[in-house]
């Protein structure tokens, strides 16, 4: 699975740092004698900074199709991950972790590109749906291709690593409350 | 190592999901047939996803100082990491993922509450640098303890979980151009 990750490499900047500025912050940690709370910083810092880069990757790979992440994001939900390819607003913020005010303003651009349609609940008058539409798939289809070879395929770990990742993170999310497991084994 | 995290646990809320979304993003791509890139998806999705808990996180626990979590890593470089307390601006873009732009609204903010000030650069006029205040040095102590104390030590790993988290990211980090290693091993 190790593969050469030319895109992710092109990333690099000549913000490009000569030190590992998390490495730098938990010596500064130990020095002042918080051991205790050292590990757990570099650990935040070193998810935040992940973020801040893959974040800026995949902006950049869905803006040819006036995307931004977080509306590729609520596209592909209601792609693949709704009943009839519809959710409520609220249902959308839930699963994207944000706030309904973010949710309504991701949606009236989706609308305004003609990608997602609001219309009403069959059975709940008060609650209105986000649908997506054909462009909406075409566009989803096309943004997530993109996606696949230039950001997903291109993460430089082995398939052991990636699956350690993602279960250190699944531990910290669900202790942060991101979702629960009814006492699933992690 | 593995501490009962209670502050992190009242992250929870009644937006906590019952499955985990991740999961259920991955079991899309491999329906799809997108076997090579679902584990990065995955795992790019997880620090996505752990990066605005711990943010929002973060965030709340440094409000009560009127800093939000960017401020306070400013005045953190500024106090720690920095000769004599200052940086020009463009170390601290550097240092923190930024853009200028956001630098110069995060020190205008702070030294409008009197925790940084703009001084001259000594040899180079076209300069500026960001050097705390003692206010600000007091300011970073007090929310460098509610930080420790409330959101870095509660995560809830094991101390070779933590190491194998910081390392994993490392990786990616560095691929993704964070900062360059000249050779180290990681």
């Amino acid at each position: 699975m190790l593969r050469s990750s030319s895109t992710l490499a092109a990333m690099r900047t000549s913000r490009s740092l000569k030190f590992d500025p998390v490495d730098a912050a938990r010596e500064v940690w130990k020095s002042k004698g918080w051991e205790r709370a050292a590990s757990g910083m570099a650990a935040i810092t070193s998810i935040m900074r992940a973020h801040q880069l893959f974040l800026a990757k995949a902006n950049e790979v869905v803006r040819p199709f006036d995307l931004t992440f977080a509306r590729y994001e609520v596209l592909a939900w209601l792609a693949w991950n709704a009943d009839c390819g519809s959710l409520s607003l609220s249902q959308i913020a839930e699963r994207l972790q944000v706030t309904p005010a973010t949710v309504t303003n991701a949606i009236d651009r989706l609308e305004a590109d003609d990608l997602v349609r609001r219309v009403p609940h069959p059975s709940d008058a008060r609650t209105t749906l986000a649908e997506i539409t054909p462009r909406g798939r075409r566009t989803v289809v096309a943004a997530t291709a993109e996606l696949n070879s230039r950001v997903f395929e291109a993460v430089n770990l082995t398939k052991a690593e990636m699956e350690s990742l993602i279960r250190l993170l699944v531990k910290i999310r669900v202790e942060a409350g991101d979702f629960s497991t009814n006492g699933t084994a992690l």
